[in-house]
């Protein structure tokens, strides 16, 4: 945890251990602003979503703004029922009272064990620790650190990001947090990701401004429809900069720092992905149509074999010219260029008779490069960033439950 | 290799080594009928069809009666560009030539490493031993053991199949041999199966059976839109037992037989995947429409998290419903009910009240299981067999270069 990290003016953090996890782990958090923020969210797509999905996405229908955020791991209060929803709603209610706050601003996640019964008196007891700890006054980093590791299941390091940008209005900082996710096709491991703001913007606006910045960054790093059951991104713009951003110039602004600090974290969370040994970006261009660019680079992204050739250093191009074949999109096979970074492995479909073994394979024993493929069939293109396949994804896998 | 397995009329078999693989492992198969055969086959649907599925779809394309099947390991033949058509052709004339045959009834299939030129010179070489070994006049078992063998390339067993069934014309036999894939999505090791009977059928109504039978067999263990470069099923019918099938019934025996054959070799080709230790059956039932009960059924035999859950023996229902809710499926959560074996685990969405961990625990202990989900919405089911993700699996696909 770096002492750099720009840390969103208005907002205050707390972590703590609650009974969820074994070993004294911190397993729930609060991010909490000093007034009610504007609030936008890309939820799950998947047709179980947890409990605390469907509550927070009628809240954000609602047109609700949110003070606080309360967020355990170990449980993912998931395939829960009816229960499950009265649940939520019973640890808000509560959150909100040791807060002052009304229930309807506090917005509840979980992510952890799907299927489990949420352990409400646990957390409950866990709110009083946090209030306990928001009055202890550590320094605000610690703070922020407690709560980006209260968040985490499978993840090795707590992911924080933070940046100050001008506006025509002033300086606005970003600070996020976030927790990661099995990098691997189907990814089920459950992605949160939330981001405050001292900024204030208008609803409306911030909510299709963090919908494309979702598209550009965290659903490049996984398979939209391979949502787990509690995927949430929440962005909080609580205004106590002062500086209203209403502006097209002042919104582009905004609107570039969230998707910096989202590919930030998504870069963090591919980096820490279950078991992963390398960063690696799939860039396809020369397609004829988005959609076509984007099929490739999943199907590339999410192919076992390609993963494992990854984590063994192989440079292993038919494996990536075998995943091409079979997105299901038409190609013209005789026009089809590949690279590793800056070394041509095929050319028009065929080995390029320059390329040495020796040469792909460094680029591969690289921990993060880029696998390029051109269809020279058209202007569209689609970058994802992935990581390899290892032994250790395994073992995590097989061994907990998640 | 069980000595009970009944060897078709009319088809003698060699395998040697050419000097494709190392350790003197047997790299090049001969099967060869007394007389031309009629000829079905089904294809890889990949964008980069390799240089031997190109020329012999061609072929049947055409129309060819096939006589003689010629099958390298060791090397695919893929994204070899025209030069590797022309090596097929040159293969197909010397073998054609070696065996006093016309080219056009000659049928080469490859296997192995992609990008690299087929050794030519070496096949050729090996083409002379074929012909030597099959005047050596061994046991039928054994060279047809030889031969199933010379085709593989991880697996660890050679998997071969026959019957014998009766039809309104007198008995007729089966035989087939195969070669395994990688079991995960995406499949791209090259799966081959080769079915060969002595019964007589026409041309037209042969094809048509071979891709029913192929896919309700081949089809239900890898993904269509996934298969390799190579992929081949090709079924010949020399009709030496005499048995010219043309009725309803016996057109039905047959293709029962054919099918039965398939899904035999398919469970083959699944316990030995790459790295399996379990075969589970994936049952989707209840589903409003054929397309809804397959799409769920592959998102769950796909997934790498529910299968490294097979590998650790761990009941984890959650994964399979978070599959189910991200498989692209409309459905109702509250009516979905899961089984592991006869184990009622979810019900109405919901843990089963029943419902205890050490029972679903007892079924994944098992090598072969099956997990049914009733959708509970219509009538339509569909089912697919699939292995686990192992350490093996791992290892297999970092280390090996296919």
């Amino acid at each position: 945890m770096s002492d750099n990290i720009k840390i969103c003016p208005g907002f205050r953090f707390a972590g703590v251990h609650c009974g969820l996890k074994a070993d004294l782990a911190l397993d729930l958090a609060l991010l909490l602003s000093d007034c009610p923020a504007t609030a936008a969210a890309v939820f799950t797509e998947n047709r179980f979503p947890a409990a605390p999905v469907v509550y927070g996405r009628r809240q954000l229908a609602a047109g609700e703004k949110i003070q606080a955020v309360l967020i355990n791991s170990g449980n993912a209060n998931a395939c829960t029922g009816h229960q499950g929803i009265v649940d939520v709603a019973t640890v808000a209610e509560v959150t909100a009272a040791a807060l002052e706050l009304p229930r309807a601003q506090v917005f509840i996640s979980s992510t952890g064990v799907i299927g489990e019964p949420l352990p409400v008196t646990t957390i409950l007891n866990g709110v009083e620790l946090l209030t306990a700890e928001l009055d202890e006054k550590r320094p605000e980093g610690e703070s922020l650190a407690r709560a980006a590791r209260a968040i985490m299941t499978t993840d090795k390091t707590p992911k924080i990001s933070g940046i100050t940008v001008e506006t025509g209005q002033g300086a606005i900082t970003l600070t996020g947090i976030a927790k990661g996710a099995g990098m691997i096709h189907p990814n089920m491991a459950t992605m949160l990701a939330y981001i405050l703001t001292d900024a204030a913007v208008e609803a409306g606006i911030f909510k299709a401004m963090l919908k494309r910045v979702a598209d550009k960054s965290f659903n490049r790093i996984s398979v939209d429809g391979d949502m787990s059951t509690n995927d949430t991104v929440l962005a909080l713009a609580n205004g106590v900069s002062g500086c209203r951003l209403s502006d097209n110039a002042d919104l582009e602004i905004l609107e570039n720092a969230l998707l910096e600090m989202a590919r930030d974290l998504a870069y963090m969370i591919v980096k820490d992905g279950e078991g992963a040994t390398k960063v690696v970006e799939i860039a396809v261009s020369g397609a004829a149509t988005p959609a076509a660019a984007e099929k490739i680079c999943r199907a590339i992204a999410n192919s076992a074999l390609v993963k494992t050739a990854f984590f063994g250093q192989d440079a292993n191009w038919g494996r990536i010219i075998a995943a091409v074949g079979y997105a299901g999109v038409e190609l013209k096979p005789e026009l089809v260029n590949i690279s590793f970074d800056q070394v041509r492995v095929v050319s028009n479909g065929l080995r390029d008779p320059q390329y040495r073994e020796a040469a792909g394979a460094a680029v591969l024993r690289k921990p993060e490069f880029s696998v390029k493929i051109d269809l020279q069939s058209g202007e569209d293109e689609f970058t994802i960033l992935t990581s390899d396949l290892s032994h250790e994804y395994v073992s995590i896998n097989a061994d907990y439950r998640s």
